[in-house]
């Protein structure tokens, strides 16, 4: 299903993006402004991911590195294309489209602004589903599309390609290096494929699901509905499996550290009327969630942890001392579950000795 | 004046490499091994500066990272070529001879190695005169070249391109990040340029002088002369400033860190028979000697330390307590005492609030 997206459809866009970002994937703030700049009175043709040719070459394109560092080192608006045309150049390829590596946070928005100013489709889909930490945590990786060569753009011109042949994770290892002295910030492509392995390993429609989800939490607030109500609506219309509400709280503290190129930390929530406490642990996103001491939702599902007051997700560099917060779970889609999917962004991925249990199950 | 190198020159040129390695460059003993089983009982071409032809494509070839990594973390010995074949690809040229960046050290060895393995001539030259620690210290990038693109390879077969445009302080600040991720060291190319640029930046026959001073302490220590003479003697017909004996003595104290990427520290020295004492700092190579608190030498001036009975020169990774040593200085040729080379690899880049004088007036 072929649409057009302006201007106008950028804040709802920011908004679902950061629900699906599950605390991370950088500002979509700031990535709506990057947007709305490259847009202008234009607009980006998107593409269903049924439409792609099985021969294109589409490009994944996105911003890496540590949400707050992200938050207050903006990029001059530039790199996102530079890191593609260095990619084509490499590969000797053109691309025929771009698209989304994570469909939360500011790389909702990155391929929007190369769209906008190459004049290239952009693809309804992604590879992750929400939003992850680090390079290899992707269904293409999964389901064997190599993220080599990668290219990467800086602020001053500068750009640097890597190539770890199948390599993902050495891939993701080097990159995070590069961009820590690019100054915590840098724009790349990579898992670029042609249109027959996107359609094999993309989760399909994730732009248009936050396209949704972020008219759905406007249309809550102008009705005085809750939120988590009308995402739970969305979202059963989605492929995900359904939205679970996890605590209602505010929160007493946050330790956060910027380290190694990633905003670390953990979250303590306590209950309104009772001494029921949820920690959520992060690295760039929410990894988990326990309540008292269990285990209520485990990455890859999504920890989405809302304002109570406007309905919209708040980022783990965004969390404060106070802050009054609903706290959900959002089943991810079958393809992010299989053994596969689990081995490159499941529990054990992080270093976690949980093992993944469906938050439909947990919570 | 072309000649031929084999298997047999190398203990010379690794014994003469180390004396202007000026106690960094990597351990020459390691390139030794290197080249030779890569030359095995062929040979390679050296040609003269003024051979090369005006419109070839040379590339200089190198290791970088840590000594004290690189003494313990050998190579596999595909990188260097594959640093070579990444850059080749990427600019879209064939090189048509090699070259040394610097002519202490291990980095007198690989240029050899990529040789050996495709048959390229090297050109008896290089862009230090000695050694120094950053890619963006040589007469290259004083004298006009761009070192971007560079090429890197690492042990697992990953490659990493690096291009920063004219800005060589920052290739240097970004490689080095990626050096460290490749484990602390890696092989690269870079500095690129065509004959006529090497003509114009490289300081000619140091890969000679290296053969000449080995050959000369080999010499010396079979006719019990001393190895400052027969350095000296050398060092005279080269077009260096010649050399100054600095301090007899003993190591008292070495203090030593790997740091960003670098092998930095602090040596004292005893004298023998009287109180006075020389301290020596160091960031991979030896930068300042201070005798009872008076410079008495300073990059890019050579310090060298040589065990005082096998006149060996040791690197600044094997200093030990207890070590018998006689220090000495050489003066650079002119072309490193310019204003370009002194801001380029002078005292102040490296944060040192000394002037350079030349240690023919300081000692």
């Amino acid at each position: 299903m072929t649409f057009t997206l302006s201007s106008s459809d950028l804040l709802d866009l920011s908004v679902g993006a950061a629900v699906l970002g599950t605390g991370g994937g950088g500002d979509p703030h700031i990535g709506r402004l990057m947007a709305r700049r490259a847009i202008g009175s234009g607009h980006v043709r998107v593409l269903g991911l049924d439409d792609v040719d099985d021969d294109w070459f589409v490009v994944p394109c996105a911003q890496m590195g540590a949400p707050s560092i992200g938050a207050e080192k903006l990029p001059n608006g530039a790199e996102p294309v530079q890191a593609l045309r260095t990619l084509e150049t490499y590969v000797g390829r053109t691309a025929d489209a771009v698209v989304a590596v994570e469909c939360g946070g500011i790389n909702s928005m990155i391929p929007l602004v190369v769209a906008a100013q190459t004049g290239l489709p952009v693809v309804d889909a992604d590879g992750m589903g929400r939003a992850f930490p680090e390079l290899q945590m992707k269904t293409f990786a999964a389901y064997g599309v190599s993220g080599s060569p990668m290219a990467m753009a800086g602020e001053f011109g500068e750009t640097s390609i890597i190539d770890t042949g199948g390599d993902n994770a050495r891939m993701e290892w080097l990159a995070r290096g590069v961009t820590m002295r690019m100054g915590g910030v840098a724009h790349i492509s990579e898992f670029s494929m042609d249109g027959r392995d996107l359609k094999r390993t993309a989760i399909p429609g994730t732009l248009t699901l936050g396209l949704t989800i972020g008219r759905a939490v406007r249309r809550a607030r102008t009705e005085h509905r809750p939120v988590s109500e009308a995402l739970a609506e969305v979202v059963a219309e989605s492929g995900y499996a359904g939205v679970r509400s996890l605590f209602n709280g505010k929160i007493v503290d946050v330790e956060r550290t910027v380290d190694a190129g990633f905003t670390k930390g953990r979250a303590r929530f306590r209950a309104f009327e009772s001494a029921a406490e949820l920690v959520v642990d992060f690295q760039n996103e929410f990894l988990t969630a326990r309540l008292d001491g269990e285990l209520v939702c485990v990455v890859p599902d999504l920890i989405c942890v809302l304002d109570s007051e406007t309905g919209e997700a708040i980022t783990t560099d965004r969390l404060r001392y106070g802050q009054r917060v609903q706290v959900l779970g959002i089943g991810t889609p079958p393809v992010m579950r299989t053994e596969a999917a689990l081995a490159a962004f499941g529990p054990a991925a992080f270093g976690l000795d949980t093992p993944f249990v469906p938050v439909e199950q947990l919570a």
